[in-house]
């Protein structure tokens, strides 16, 4: 190790974006970072916490990556080598299709200290934002989180199999795919399943639908829902209708 | 509305244990807190945020529930009347089998307002903390989580389809029923799996066991793993072997 530095890695979850939910412990962490390297969804205000900080974008927009992944396993390495404390800081979690574990496996490998903070996933804290429970007493007792869209751009297969089991289902990177997804349902006879899709959840942006298999796809287009956003399918989309039901339980009370 | 009080109530997820693992926004409600009404699973620590703040333990100790479901929820609508921010403080993510949406669902149909602040789930933070990451490209696309134990005490009977999916599972609450979860997996011929449990995520008595389907219960009594635990099932489990793997991909580095 030349001069002194002690390097060090800490991959950081920043949640769905409102800055405050960030754990207390990754504010820490971005506050004491020397270098910070961020993703597109990474809300930028939460850069001002770390004012001196060498401060670098790796993300992807419009369609154009700044950095490969190789390329962000050895920025990591290099900055970590030169500056000591390294932030890298995604939307989400960075273990919930944000390869964080690549970069730790890959860093790691130089004998730099990798330290995880997990981060609110969009997959539970966004539904839940938009007024859905992932799992209810007697409605869900689970909930299946898989991404819609695989790193070569195809559909996930596994969107069948979701189709058979008893959990609610939550699709991230699945809006582009909406069109192949309802036709999966569709074909299992599973049309009038309820859904919503939440976008821009926890910013002042937010917007949801909430529909079926048979009518999500002309709501998200009237709504004119933009990516990114979460995919709801499941009886748990249907909980807020059950409440004059709860109403007549209530007036005993 | 008597007394110029505002009623409101705050779902709060305390995340995993680790105090600093809650976001700023569960943070601020507590210390803006009149009263607190919390579980068994929360870092009692986070109490010290709010000194003026009633505090009432309404969880389970030793098997002994110190209410009910329906008095909690009476309880959070006469706190709110009374006495006007009422924080609802769980472990982990209140709607990750925390009976968040009953107490929403119960509450709001007095009109009071019920805001939800999402936390760090168990499911996903517990095992990051060990060393696992829910998803992987080419490993795994997809996590499903879901609860050991019914409500009534039984086991899920959704254990059975985790078998047939394409995804790391993760089970809560499913340690007591461990022998039953590994025997389906063995009649499916699954004896090989990797399996890992980790216990007491994030604090300072951390466990955690690696193995298979075949050797995890030996594993588990050897090292005297107590709940809760988080039970991780899944090619993402074995990772942590792959190091060398990728230290041979480094050398060209």
């Amino acid at each position: 190790m030349k001069n002194n530095i002690t390097p060090k890695i800490t991959l950081v979850g920043a949640g769905p974006g409102d800055i405050d939910l960030i754990t207390i412990k990754g504010q820490k962490a971005i506050k004491s970072a020397s270098v910070i390297l961020y993703d597109a969804l990474v809300n930028e205000e939460l850069l001002d916490l770390a004012p001196n900080s060498v401060k670098i974008f790796v993300g992807k927009r419009k369609g154009f990556k700044a950095y490969s992944q190789d390329e962000i396993n050895r920025l990591l390495v290099d900055y970590a080598l030169q500056y000591g404390n390294v932030v890298r800081l995604k939307g989400g979690d960075s273990y919930v299709f944000g390869r964080g574990y690549e970069e730790l496996l890959f860093t790691e490998a130089f004998d730099i200290k990798v330290e995880v903070v997990p981060g609110i996933s969009s997959s539970i804290g966004v539904p839940a934002l938009a007024g859905i429970p992932v799992t209810h007493r007697n409605v869900s007792n689970g909930f299946y989180v898989l991404t819609g869209t695989l790193s070569n751009g195809e559909l996930n297969p596994e969107i069948l199999a979701t189709t058979k089991i008893n959990a609610t289902i939550l699709i991230l990177m699945g809006l582009s795919k909406i069109q192949e997804i309802v036709e999966i349902y569709q074909k299992e006879g599973l049309g009038e399943t309820p859904v919503a899709i939440v976008s821009n959840g926890s910013l002042p942006n937010q917007q949801s639908v909430f529909g079926t298999i048979d009518t999500i796809i002309d709501l998200a287009v009237n709504e004119k829902i933009q990516a990114p956003g979460v995919i709801v399918i499941g009886e748990v989309v249907g909980l807020k209708n059950q409440f004059n039901q709860v109403l007549s339980e209530v007036v005993a009370y």
